[in-house]
């Protein structure tokens, strides 16, 4: 007891004092997330819980040496304790309640800057921390819980976590989710306009979103900031937990270790676990990004790539947790994570870590299309991200001139990749056959190369991609049909959060591209009236008839061209110094900005879209790509359970209603 | 028949040739929406109507005298004819087929650029038009209708009509519309980010909007554009027709006469029509703009204010129409319709015009609030569009500065101006008290200035403005519910179309107007986890505290600061030159671009957040403000037939769920 001299009542008020005094400890940097206070609990107030969820507790009491918090001359205090009531009378120290030891202290310090003028002066300030973390606990009771921790003899810190009951009855045999990375509402509907044909403003043809059994939306904020990454908002809607940028179904603590942050368990994994049917991971993007390896997996880091691809093969090792056998299925691309080298885990042939474990591997759509269905299934199909829907149907010869192989020893082309569609149909067989005691399967399907292409401002790509999830959805439905499983089926269509796209009309893009100053360029784009119709639902050459509909080479759900005369012209609410015609670049991704010194200073390429106009950025220089934004994400819903989907709600409560729809949960260690 | 001598299956093949030899005739300028042949019908193909809903029909022949299409040296075929199918054996010409007298030749000539290449070199394409109206039409009998247009002799222009039927059952007593323009969930999600608590991501309360019934999303396209402006929405939302830019429940033909396109009936004339209850439009924008007015006239052009007003209080003389005995309730801006002089009506005390049909005239909040409920009753508040909640509320010194006052020979400011909660509810008061037949009532109230200031650049005004109107939703369901209303009430809120709005993180406006040049000012945007927490529901200088919800001043839903250090950093798609700080300004609706030189060319201004970074335009350089955006639009709801408002669809069907929850329409003239 340090501070024994000290009456509890002044020394609340000495510290509601300091608090008022310290406007200075704000938003660009945070001392921790979640941790306002000096002492922390994670998981923070206002967590949620399935009964019978796993979840691992950390506590810590900094004690910053400088800065305007600085407390206690850097000394944290090593005797907090904390406390949880069941909000039923019942109360005990932390050990008591979960009926386990006490765990070690550990001691760390970090530095963060108060601001950014603490930055430019090099004044970081220094926290020590005091901490102790209990691994592998679940609460099978459901209600409301409040906890305390009390330290510095006179703080506390509280929080208030909720116990939700498992449902009574499950309502679907499978669910599917089906995640467009960085997919708001505003490119679904460019997406239409330039995928459908219109005949004087009524759809001739219509998305399969635009025909699910509901809609609804979903908030995709963090836990401690506004905007989101895909780690975080993957962990909200595979675990019910908001957490910080780059955390991976974990709550981000402030120690040096990125893998001993306190987890809580996936949807995947309570799924495996409580009712044993196959999980299927399907995405275009490498398998070791956040939105495919969030399902299984728990780090502080999301780039910690190699460790994360053992973990998704042989679960958690280090801290007590839940068993996690791998994945059924698990395609993309990523195979710098597979083949021996230094993205791989110690450096070795991953490939063979897998094979060890009965998976078969395959890396082309060949033998993609003529794997055993009964076996586990390993699909590596490109290093990095997989190519483009744009390249692999139109411009296909950017597929020539790649280093993407996934083959060991190959460094040429990766020539046959699959469609999203088409791993996701043979996923659905996989995880169909090997679902021999009818138990049901889950598989998130994701298009991560909506939100690749947004990044780079690669509007046509970006749009190809969801067009391509738009087709992967249908051929899903018509799948499930055919396969006898559609009406025990859930199928979820969302995003992880927007960026700040929209069409703003159309460009001339014959004009722009001979007028010769920027200015001069900008009376290319037409507003309002002179956006006139989408000239991507008009053969090449022809006139914008309104009578007839031809489809694309690609299908009725496709463009009939892609870089027709008179182009979207769309905007980007965040997004580095670029140069835009708004042409579809035709050898391939767009890389808008390059690097004009050695420290990160991005300005327009010259070498992209050069015939366009600058557009100076709005986010720091540093940036070479836009960035996320906040706005709210539909949520398309098919099957059993989709009208729990109806209405607006925060992105956690989607792992919330796929547990209800499922079943999932339990309130004894035991059974239901 | 002028070219009995050309067989017609070689002309048309001739045509069909030229079609496509004719890429020049594009969109950035059209020779007239909805007519890409030369003959042209209104309404055109696809268009839907209510079965006994009225509309009048317009044809057109072009004859281009030269460019691209020039044909028949410039002379319109005058013995053009249409037959119309009812698609159950009946096919007649239209005189037989409405049973009413053909109707005299009328011929006009227009002008229009082929191209921006055409425009800048100064060479038009002129078209003679040979046209004839037909007036006040009904069709009874629901089904498909095919019409056929034939000129040319041997050309055809082909429309399909669909007539829906009338519901069997109405199924609410009272709709009520709230438009909330210019509203996309983007501006939704970062209002309710300002206007409501975050404990470690968990909101502490929600928008009205959160909590409705169903949610539903509508895509908001022109007939021949793919970006709307509000009248043409507004003719959408109110008629089930989609038309061009500018134009109000009329399709645009090619005329000189703004008042001579072919009309289509609106919700408001059916419902007063078949229904006979009061009808109230309030909106914050001056009473004869877009939305407001369109509820209940008919033009080609928006901006003819007068005349428009003229039509509201009067309907329609100039050709047959149904009757409209103008709105029992009309409340807004735009005095200077009403005050005599140059925008009034015949330069008339336009007050009096009203007052001698028996309405009761009231100028301020605090007449208002004072009104006989039982009397038809004009409001009119200011000048040009209402105040903004953010100067009525928290920046109130700048309503003193005002020369907006609604009264005859007044100047001075406008200070005693009800906001849109208290104009509605004192509405609903109004109508419930005049429907003494208990027949129901129909209003639409708009919160138009979300729209203004988004096209302004004002995005905490524009914020504001969306929060009042979600306020305004809340307290009308806790009125309707007080006066026994709300259960058969439906209540409709959506926008009329979007803006490019999103916020990407937070700027540190303190860093930012410190740092020395533009691109270290971009240094103070905070993205991703940098972009923090919301400090608009912080006390000024006090912490981010986690665990306290406080309001602000002006309510549990309103930010507690509207101008704190962090502050939201947006963007916008499509935007003239602008100099950001992302501060609120204090002193009244920022004017953010100037005009540069004498022909329109407009720069960031110097006085408009000066010590900001300046962001170049994406946009004809002609434009002071931003522009409309593609995005769908949500639409919520809540009451009877809110369940009907699910799912994906056009605009139109808004109207035809408005009719349908209402019961109107009817197969015969003399009943249902």
């Amino acid at each position: 007891m340090k501070f024994s001299l000290a009456p509890s009542a002044s020394m609340a008020g000495l510290l509601l004092a300091l608090g008022y005094i310290t406007p200075a400890v704000a938003q660009t940097f945070q001392r921790l997330g979640t941790c306002p206070q000096l002492g922390c609990i994670f998981p923070p107030t206002e967590a949620e819980f399935i009964a019978g969820g796993h979840f691992d507790i950390r506590l810590e009491v900094h004690a910053p040496i400088n800065g305007s918090e600085a407390f206690n001359n850097g000394v944290p205090d090593e005797n907090f304790k904390l406390t949880l009531d069941n909000g039923k009378g019942y109360s005990a120290d932390v050990t008591s309640f979960f009926q386990i030891q006490d765990s070690p202290i550990e001691k760390w310090n970090f530095t963060y800057y108060e601001d950014l003028f603490a930055r430019d002066a090099k004044a970081p300030t220094v926290v020590n921390v005091a901490s102790k973390a209990y691994r592998n606990l679940t609460l099978y009771e459901p209600g409301q819980y409040q906890l305390k921790l009390s330290y510095y003899d006179t703080q506390q810190t509280l929080a208030n976590w909720t116990v939700h009951e498992p449902a009574k009855k499950r309502c679907a045999k499978n669910v599917i989710l089906f995640i467009g990375d960085g997919m708001p509402q505003s490119a679904i509907t460019a997406a239409r306009l330039i995928g459908h044909k219109q005949i004087n403003g009524k759809y001739q043809s219509r998305m399969q979103l635009d025909n699910m059994d509901n809609v609804g939306l979903q908030m995709t904020h963090s836990i401690d900031s506004f905007i989101t990454d895909s780690a975080n908002s993957a962990t909200a809607l595979y675990t019910g937990h908001k957490s910080t940028v780059n955390a991976i179904s974990v709550y981000a603590d402030s120690s040096p270790n990125p893998f001993d942050d306190p987890r809580v368990e996936t949807i995947a994994e309570l799924f495996q676990n409580q009712i044993g049917g196959p999980v299927g991971i399907v995405s275009t993007a490498f398998v070791a990004d956040a939105t495919p390896i969030t399902l299984a997996t728990h780090t502080r880091d999301r780039d910690l790539y190699a460790p994360l691809i053992s973990q998704m093969l042989n679960g958690q090792s280090n801290f007590s947790w839940v068993d996690w056998k791998g994945p059924d299925v698990f395609f993309g691309g990523g195979a710098e994570q597979f083949k021996p080298g230094s993205g791989s885990p110690n450096k070795t042939n991953y490939y063979n870590a897998f094979a060890d474990q009965g998976y078969q591997v395959v890396n082309d759509n060949t033998a993609l299309q003529a794997v055993d269905t009964s076996k586990r299934t390993l699909g590596i199909f490109s290093t990095s991200n997989m190519a483009k829907w744009l390249d692999r149907h139109v411009y296909t010869d950017n597929l020539k001139n790649g280093t993407v192989s996934p083959l060991v020893n190959n460094t040429g082309p990766a020539l046959d990749q699959p469609g999203l569609a088409q791993m996701t149909l043979k996923a659905i067989d996989i995880l169909k056959a090997r679902d021999t005691e009818n138990k049901g399967f889950f598989m998130m399907s994701e298009a991560a190369s909506i939100d690749k292409m947004f990044h780079v401002l690669d509007y046509e790509r970006a749009l190809g991609e969801l067009l391509e999830l738009d087709d992967t959805v249908r051929q899903t439905i018509e799948h499930l049909e055919k396969i006898g499983e559609l009406d025990e089926t859930l199928i979820i269509v969302t995003a992880d959060h927007g960026h700040g796209f929209d069409v703003f009309g159309s460009s001339d893009t014959k004009y722009l591209k001979v007028a010769t100053t920027d200015r001069l360029k900008r009376e290319a784009i037409g507003t309002y009236q002179n956006s006139g119709h989408s000239e991507y639902q008009v053969a090449p050459g022809s006139r914008p008839e309104n009578q007839t509909v031809v489809n694309g080479p690609q299908g009725p759900n496709f463009p009939v061209q892609w870089d027709p005369r008179y182009a979207l012209a769309a905007g980007f609410a965040a997004h580095p110094d670029v140069r835009e015609t708004y042409s579809t670049d035709t050898r391939g991704p767009r890389v808008p900005a390059t690097n004009s010194t050695a420290k990160g200073d991005y300005i327009a390429s010259s070498k992209d879209q050069p015939q366009g106009f600058v557009i100076n950025g709005t986010i720091p220089v540093s940036n070479s790509q836009g960035v996320h934004s906040l706005t709210d994400i539909p949520v398309f819903t098919k099957g059993p359970g989709s009208d729990k989907f109806k209405g607006v709600y925060d992105s956690t409560q989607i792992f919330f209603k796929m547990v209800e729809v499922l079943g999932l949960g339990k309130t004894s260690r035991d059974g239901k």
